[in-house]
């Protein structure tokens, strides 16, 4: 397997987070988001999205999107889990997943701050207003969710790691990097800290990666 | 089960189809985003971040998130089945799921389309070229995705329909609702096509919900 890699991208973060809990290895190429090598035609060969991470595996196909290719490494590479055994456990656990996915991620990628800033003339004090509230906005949701649930424990969901902290950790350290407050979250930000406890995540870290600058 | 349902909700309409593809039925609850219904107590009760769908087990629990609800519905409900049975298909049509889900879908909302007007002042024309960008933005590599794969059959991931279909039809309905040019992605009008042909699909439709308006 080879990973498309780059140290700032939440999503490669993730993936890596996950490679390193299944104490998983794999080659690694790093593609410089900040100098468009995800718009190169070499890497849309690979990637005809452009975005990272990308798993190669070794027949030749490409896995995009950072929730499927947890789910695959989950499938080939089921120890240690990162979902619950049962149906109803392993929702909650993609639902907390999914709430860093496709509700507050989406809203602040690089690509969405160019469009605020390039095509809709906002400036960086609304630029930033936005990044938090959307911040705001999820971590009260996750905050809730976690907070009504026994499942809860030292980590999102029971006492190891799952997805679920897998989605949280990045989104949390992003949460940190625009320095949103985060104060009203203590669930949020304990579980958090839990997680970045772990040698899994800490060798994931934006700032522990070969191309970080 | 219990579906907390809205007609107009692309997130409902996604487990509304998985739920006629699988063959299931279960009572419906109607929450009104137009009225606000998803703002109460009693709706926050079921689910804190007031979002729709929710699906509420026997037991109590209520699933949210419409990828993770699929997932559960797939897990407990194998047949027929909505994702393919080697793990490298099943990453390829979670990932055709999640271009959809994470990429194109967040960002135009009704809460950030409320946001861009409400907040950041900008005009019905600008909002609607920001819908438009995403949409094209997305479908774009959605198109380059399924014309580079030989598992693109009549549906998107083989002859028969997957949960890349299940997420695909609602988006391309968005687009036409928003008149979006869909002429550049013939591969992706002709799977949402092949799509709406199936009597599942159909009867989740919007407008043929009991609380269409």
């Amino acid at each position: 397997m080879k990973l498309y890699d780059f140290f700032r991208s939440s999503a490669a973060y993730r993936v890596r987070i996950a490679l390193n809990l299944k104490g998983l290895r794999c080659d690694r190429l790093f593609v410089n988001l900040r100098t468009g090598e995800d718009k190169t035609d070499a890497y849309r060969a690979v990637n005809p999205q452009g975005l990272v991470p990308t798993l190669a595996l070794a027949d030749g196909r490409a896995l995009t999107q950072s929730l499927a290719i947890c789910e695959y490494l989950e499938e080939c590479y089921p120890n240690p889990p990162l979902l619950p055994p049962d149906p109803a456990g392993r929702a909650r656990v993609r639902a907390l997943a999914q709430l860093v996915a496709c509700d507050i991620h989406p809203l602040n990628n690089l690509r969405v701050l160019d469009y605020l800033t390039g095509v809709l003339g906002v400036d960086e004090a609304a630029k930033l207003t936005w990044y938090r509230h959307w911040i705001a906005e999820g971590f009260t949701a996750l905050e809730a969710q976690l907070n009504s649930s026994p499942d809860t424990g030292r980590f999102c969901h029971g006492d190891a790691p799952t997805l679920a902290d897998v989605f949280l950790v990045p989104q949390v350290f992003n949460g940190r990097r625009f320095e949103c407050d985060l104060s009203p979250y203590p669930t949020v930000t304990r579980l958090a800290s839990a997680g970045e406890e772990l040698d899994a995540f800490q060798a994931a870290h934006p700032d522990r990666q070969p191309d970080a600058v």
